[in-house]
């Protein structure tokens, strides 16, 4: 079966022209003028709006449970609610259990995975590394398709591990290609400072933010690329938000070390002056790193300007703000309103094309190109799943997003598709609209219409990282 | 007519695929897996062979004449050469005479251009700011297609301008979307140094390079982005060879500046050392700025990974060694054999491509994506030659180059196309060779032979300079 | 004759001590412990006071005059107006006259300066450089003590000398042990956004701020540095204010040169809120560099704690408020209201020693030893003073200061010395003040009394820069 | 009993003058022209001499024992030969056992002690924190005069603490005024380069310096800085070396941190190439960290210049290289040959003042000021000896060297004064060396004669750590 649409303004990391798409078999066969409409050819009229390539986002969390919590998104509907929001393919976390095999956590996540509308690819989170760990990680690489490895310095006692546990996972994944994602805040400081204020009983969600300074996280950043430097292994430094952090990249990149790292969209868009909403609001910000203050905003963005950050993705980790209807557990009141006991995370997988498109391109701020190497061809190279996905290019998979370029509109999060009931941009007035979502040449989205199937999507086995 | 490109490995500065190309009326009308091969349809084979956008060379010196030195290489001569090494389009200067109009320059460049093979466009060189240089310059800029001009902090008593000047042309220019190029050298530092060289008798082409030192192109390239930041116009960095103006320029785009450089070939591969050659030799590397010590050629090549130079140019300005057969104002001889009568200058048009391929791409230096941009897409979008040069896109001209990345060779003089008689890459040991040229679709070389003509070639009225 | 200073807190640039200081001959004789008291020894008790060393200001501007207007205060009351102010000697300017002999405007300058109460020194502002200029430099560094000049980057058509000269001066400087000041503001951006402005009809005081932005300061400066570091002389920036500067500078000492730098009273307790004073009143802060906003004056507090600047001085260049008594030529209304008419200057030769130590020493920012490196012995050691003038030490001139470190006191313009009509600091509500002052010996000042007499000051031929 | 010390050159950290210094009970009683020579006076003729006030080396390991190694000095050894260099005050390091009391390992430290023939201060190791370690810093440094506490990032599984161990001492010691200083290296980046040496079979001497690389001690340095920029307590970098670290600090003070660093005279005087030495020879340039490339050298005295290094000690922690006369766990041999098993540690307590006067000084790189701020007074300073200790005030410690700037002498380990067998500057042709030592008064050393006495120094309680 073949589908051809016409006269889209077509969009890649590099080119922006007016021409039609030829899909055939899930993938692009051929971009050109006029090209002939055959027999059975589902034809759409593009004319007026982008094509752009399906956005990838390389940072979720779907139905990710800890032992307090767990994120109210599955598969199927963060998936449905990523597919309206313009994302084909989302690269999701799953979690090795303290001293636990990495492989049953890789099962175990394939096993939840297994819903999923949209096509997913996973990075392994590495939390201690035992006698097997090397070996898995190699298996991992070489047989599963899993080519990046997440580690955390900050979260003492849970999830951060030290230096030495860095350097293993580092000299581990550079033997096959691999690559290390870190997060970045130092977990020492952190707990330092949530200590002194717990004692001093300050508890409201404001203290998430100043316990968690920007220089806690600039010096998480120096140091990691430091250990990168001495290993050689390529670095990719998740959800920076901070000026300082953000220096420590440019510079690595100045002196030459394959260091690239992603922003959120919240990041982006809005600033510590959140913190400041009434009561157990401002919990709806929390997460880590903390939104920042204006000047760091400023700063990303002409990090982004600069080429110094590589990726926008969206640190979807989503807890309803009502306990109900799913329960506490997937709620931010899993643990009380104390802001040390209220979980980690906020919602984006559905705002990220909008707002970036929105607040970005419509605002002159990034070309269209730019906006599609930040969301799609980047995120696609840096994690191996490119030419497959990431481009529109001939022989690439066929996930194109049709989006009218002057269509105002309010988002909102009871517009939503998946199961969140709030959204970071509640009342953002955005400019451009997605239309049409294609996966592997099958519209699953059209309109205001979910024509997506649990299940329809597929697990990516990706590559070793490639250069920009 | 028609022409069909099958099976080629086509580059862009952000795809590579293998695909077939359909050129129709000079543009490329489609890009696809089997296209089909109608009647009279022209197909030449590119399995095996990359197909890359033609080169574009934005800093080149045909046919330019000064009161005691003329380059050897007519627009013919030059045009055959840089076709040959894979540049269908370059954007050459002409030069306001002081004291002179703007408009009469750029008209009798026009003249001497007419006899081009390959695509033109020109920049405008600014030595003095009389009362009717605003107005030619938005002439030049609204009705002539020359959007670009260059002025020069070396060179006082000739080329040199004071601050002044440079911000009364960075206004004008700036009114209408115009970009300003600076060559960035203190002439005042350079002047001083070399009246004590000259008096002391030292007099040697190595003379050449101790008399400019890193420092003056650092403090000019600090300077003039100062300048910009004022005036807020686009600023473009001509053959940055310093690591103090790759430091200056990469601080200014870290603070969100439009300011973007290029560097030359031969910065790029060739050190100081070359001054060292025995007798008059060295009088082949005097260039300006001149070749730098191995830590400036290390930084340039970090600064092409991080993004802070974004286009490799040739500053091909070409004069003969021998005096003959073209005469001695053709060639390093033209003032004598002391250094700072020599001609600066020296070729590269030729030889960019093969060169940048070879120790670039083949040594996994650059993707040849990267090599793409800095050759062709970036140079196109910042000079407003985009969308109709510079990539692979449905709609642009079929500037294409066919290369072989597997052919080894060895580039020599002797073997080149234009009338220079000394390559600064004498016996370089080329991996990848170029097997056809195509401008606007029609063929132009084709291995050793030359089918392009005088005058085939076109004037290309430039837009604004875009952004990356 | 011999004097005795009992028990005082004798201060120095290194130390902090309790002791008695015997002076004979106009010299420090001994330092110690219980030092006998002899006849005829004048004895002070100095318990419970700072004995400091004189202040040195090493940039005034005493009956200096230009075609349009003339500092109100001669060398008698601004020397008056010093030593009140604890200030015994100043280095001033003399002025070439464009086109004349430096030698004429130093033996000018020395006339006017005959009727100093205080110590003086000569630094020469160069405007050209002629065929005598070197000579001329060469006498007065070795046969006059005027081992410093001054030259320009602003002021174009008046004082602006450009690259080429300051590198001449800087030559013919170093041959000698001479030094080379700079007043560092690009004069060609200025005069752009000057001549924008008055075209555009602003031309309220804060105009004058507005026109003269910091990154103009930040180029001149880097530009500055530059050249030195090609001439190898010593460097001082003069009245350094802006956060871009100080970056130059201190970059330019972490590269080891012997580069140095003053800021200004004013410049660490004003910002730029001054300017929207109501009326013409905003004048009175009209110099150059202008007050810069509050990150500005933060930076510079952190450059004198970090050591990158070196003196606290004035740029007392006073101009009365009123055009009467002293005539409109000597007042701010000289040229009009327009704020490029306006004389450029501000007084301080009184205050300086009062607010710094007030709001440094006193509010904990400075130690008492670092007030006095910076008021006293670091401008001595570099222009040439040391060990004459700048400490307490055997031998050393017996310039003192005896400051009550309690006393609370408020400044008022109409308590001054001198002969201006207004005071950057009037109101200001200071900790600590001067009890007595004396020169060489001498009492001069002794509280509201002024002991002192036209002619008793000497000029001191100054030696070469030392080091700090 | 009084003192005279007659027409010396006195050099402070601020001034530099000839005079005499007339000693009563030990102290400073007066300094000038002609004291008056009385009865029962002791007269030293200093013509020609400079007078420095006595060195103090705030970094020596004396009789420091560990499980496998034990240094070959004990303080009456150490002491006498830090005498014979001019040092009359050492502040030395005592030891917290893992797990054990601070104040236990104090007080065996003063029993070591006891013999000490100079003055002593001592600084505290904290290796773990617990319950009662915040108690005993308080006791320490509130009723023992042990203001400062040393931690080590380094040193895994030893002497290693991680970031929260920092933070708390930070918290605990800035309550009192006390200072943390920090053994830079990064731990974990070591360990992993040794294991992997050693499994490669890799142990010469001089991997032990391409396993500690001077990004693992820049990693380090910045990290420290950041935690002590959230606590806000004053931080002492111990030893630097590397270049990298060097630009932390430096930036670090820019930004307005209190935060010094010191480097040792080894660093400033030898580079890695000391490594090459054959056999087990390179074993004597075993420390922590190791000798540098000469970038690092030349980084070093810039930052002497520039301010960013404030004291140069020796880490004088000394094994001999023969196993006898002491013992082989006195000796670098106490581990075998490997270079992992090596004791780390070098000598240059005697050393220091006569390496530094001669290469710093004599060759012009330092003025004689700079020479004793570097090493007794901003020592003095930072570790609360002043003004007690590290000047020439009147009031201060008589403790002063008389020194011959003109002699010339060889440094050999063989005419050393204390235990070892080797010294890093054997064959050192001096400039200047030193003719009489007084420790309070008592002259100590003249010329070759030893006229201390075991005991005869004293500890000295000190205070909170002041101001440069």
């Amino acid at each position: 079966m073949s589908t051809l649409i016409k006269n889209g303004r077509i969009v890649t990391a590099a080119d922006d022209f007016v021409a039609d798409v030829l899909i055939e078999d899930g993938r692009i066969a051929a971009i050109g003028h006029n090209l002939a409409a055959g027999n059975g050819l589902e034809t759409h009229d593009a004319g007026g709006l982008l094509v752009l390539p399906g956005g990838i986002d390389v940072h979720t969390h779907l139905d990710s449970e800890s032992a307090t919590s767990h994120t109210v998104d599955t598969f199927a509907s963060g998936g449905r609610a990523a597919a309206f929001g313009g994302t084909t393919t989302v690269v999701d976390f799953c979690n090795q259990i303290r001293g636990g095999s990495l492989l049953a956590g890789f099962e175990a996540w394939r096993r939840r995975a297994e819903c999923t509308p949209i096509d997913v690819g996973a990075h392994m989170i590495v939390v201690d590394f035992g006698p097997s760990t090397a070996a898995e990680m190699e298996r991992l690489m070489t047989g599963e398709g899993v080519t990046s490895f997440k580690l955390f310095t900050a979260y003492p006692g849970a999830l951060m591990v030290d230096d030495g546990t860095l350097l293993q996972a580092m000299r581990a994944a550079g033997r096959h290609g691999g690559q290390i994602s870190v997060h970045c805040e130092n977990g020492h400081i952190i707990q330092m400072l949530v200590g002194e204020a717990v004692a001093a009983g300050n508890l409201a969600p404001r203290h998430h933010m100043l316990t968690r300074p920007p220089l806690a996280e600039g010096e998480a950043t120096q140091r990691v690329i430091a250990l990168a430097e001495v290993t050689g292994t390529p670095l990719y430094i998740v959800h920076l938000s901070a000026r300082q952090s953000l220096e420590a990249v440019a510079e690595a990149r100045r002196r030459g070390l394959a260091v690239h790292a992603e922003t959120c969209t919240h990041y982006l868009f809005l600033t510590d002056a959140e913190y400041d909403r009434p009561g157990f609001e401002g919990a709806k910000v929390i997460m880590s790193p903390p939104l920042r203050a204006a000047e760091h905003v400023e700063a990303l963005w002409r990090g982004i300007a600069a080429g110094d950050l590589s990726v926008v993705s969206t640190d979807h980790c989503p807890y309803t703000f009502a306990a109900e209807p799913y329960g506490a557990k997937h709620s931010k009141r899993a643990g009380g309103e104390a802001f040390h006991k209220v979980p980690n995370g906020a919602p984006g997988i559905e705002e990220r094309l909008h707002v970036l498109y929105s607040g970005g391109v419509a605002t002159g701020r990034l070309s269209a190109s730019r906006f599609v190497e930040l969301t799609a061809t980047a995120p696609a190279k840096l994690f191996g799943l490119y030419p497959k996905k990431g481009t529109i290019a001939v022989g690439s998979d066929a996930d194109l997003v049709l989006l009218d370029p002057e269509a105002r509109w309010t988002i909102r999060a009871a517009d939503g598709h998946g199961r969140m009931d709030y959204s970071l941009f509640e009342g953002f007035e955005a400019t451009g609209r997605i239309k049409k979502v294609f996966l592997r040449g099958e519209m699953i989205v059209e309109g205001d219409t979910w024509l997506g199937r649990e299940g329809g999507g597929q697990f990516i086995a990706r590559g070793p990282s490639g250069s920009l």
